[in-house]
């Protein structure tokens, strides 16, 4: 029996947008996208998870670094995981190259059946086509007593925040105003949240809620 | 010369809307808007500020309490203001009473010219047809070497990040999902801003950004 929690982190713009309009393959987190996470991408443990040296240490460090801590599983969308709509084209194996950061099962919600992909460092993704309540309680049971994380995007913490499956929403809200794109909090329901830390630098601002 | 600041401070939702659907007389704020200020109506300084009795110490009376320090004059919209849109109903006096809670002069930014109304405790509101710039100089003018409080709504804190004319916003993002209404940064442009403090309870969290 699963007794970890359900969590989510996301980086969120000051104008509430997770990504910047028209996004493409060659920028698929819309334009302006990318600034979002500039202040995970020059912390220390950003980078160590992504094999590269350097990188700051401070508050947004320990915040990413007690992130990945306790984990046992993620969930992510379709569009996160990339590859397009549709059938998939089975060369895609996600947007991580051979050894993803998440060394960890991975569970990816999608209409359209996958067999499981095992990548190097201890990354599987799962392929799960019948819908997120399924797929998180697949990625609790795999998790055991670790937490499960939902990774994004938009639509699955919707989804999630919708169905109430969610325990702990972590945002990171980066100071800057993408002007259109995908809103976080589109048809997310009307769930009780509560904010239990908050924390931050010139870079982001931090905030964790309790959900339900 | 005035050499205050012009700060603004506005409660916002977690999703990013400072009033809720279907504003009306009766529910100025829109529905469930009320919710967003119970974080305030809660605290000592509030409370004082509009002749009530007791209210909770802590953070967030701390927040208020500083919110009005050195404060020299307002800048409001005329939705903020209230008396409905088009030519003055001269019986409207503001949502406030006699004697409103602001104790200084207000300039309100409206399409239509009326005299200044001097009402009880120092406020006098002065209303400003000849555009945003013209209210916030206005103000600076009055207020010296005070700051100038852009007090809402969201349009006129719209114009003012759209003109460059903000030096400080203050947010106090409330816990509840409105699910819709008034965004506040819609057509805001893109002012550059970056978060200096950050403070917070489990009823809100303030962030409070340099502008520009």
């Amino acid at each position: 029996m699963p007794i970890g929690a359900v969590r989510c982190q996301i980086t969120v713009s000051l104008d509430g947008f997770v990504a910047g309009p028209q996004p493409s393959v060659e920028e698929p987190l819309g334009v302006g996208g990318m600034a979002l996470h500039e202040w995970a991408f020059a912390t220390r443990a950003w980078r160590e998870q992504h094999g590269q040296d350097g990188g700051e240490d401070g508050v947004d460090n320990e915040v990413v670094t007690r992130t990945t801590e306790g984990l046992g599983a993620y969930v992510m969308g379709r569009r996160m995981f990339g590859g397009g709509e549709g059938e998939w084209d089975l060369s895609w194996k996600g947007w991580w190259g051979e050894e993803p950061p998440f060394h960890l099962p991975v569970f990816v919600l999608t209409h359209h059946a996958r067999e499981p992909l095992e990548m190097a460092g201890g990354t599987t993704f799962t392929f799960v086509t019948d819908g997120i309540e399924s797929a998180v309680a697949r990625a609790r049971e795999t998790a055991g007593e670790g937490d499960v994380m939902v990774a994004g995007g938009a639509s699955a913490v919707q989804q999630c925040l919708a169905a109430g499956l969610l325990g702990e929403l972590q945002l990171h809200i980066a100071p800057v105003l993408l002007g259109g794109g995908t809103r976080l909090f589109e048809d997310a329901g009307s769930p009780r949240v509560k904010p239990v830390e908050v924390s931050g630098s010139p870079a982001v601002t931090h905030i964790t809620y309790r959900v339900g």
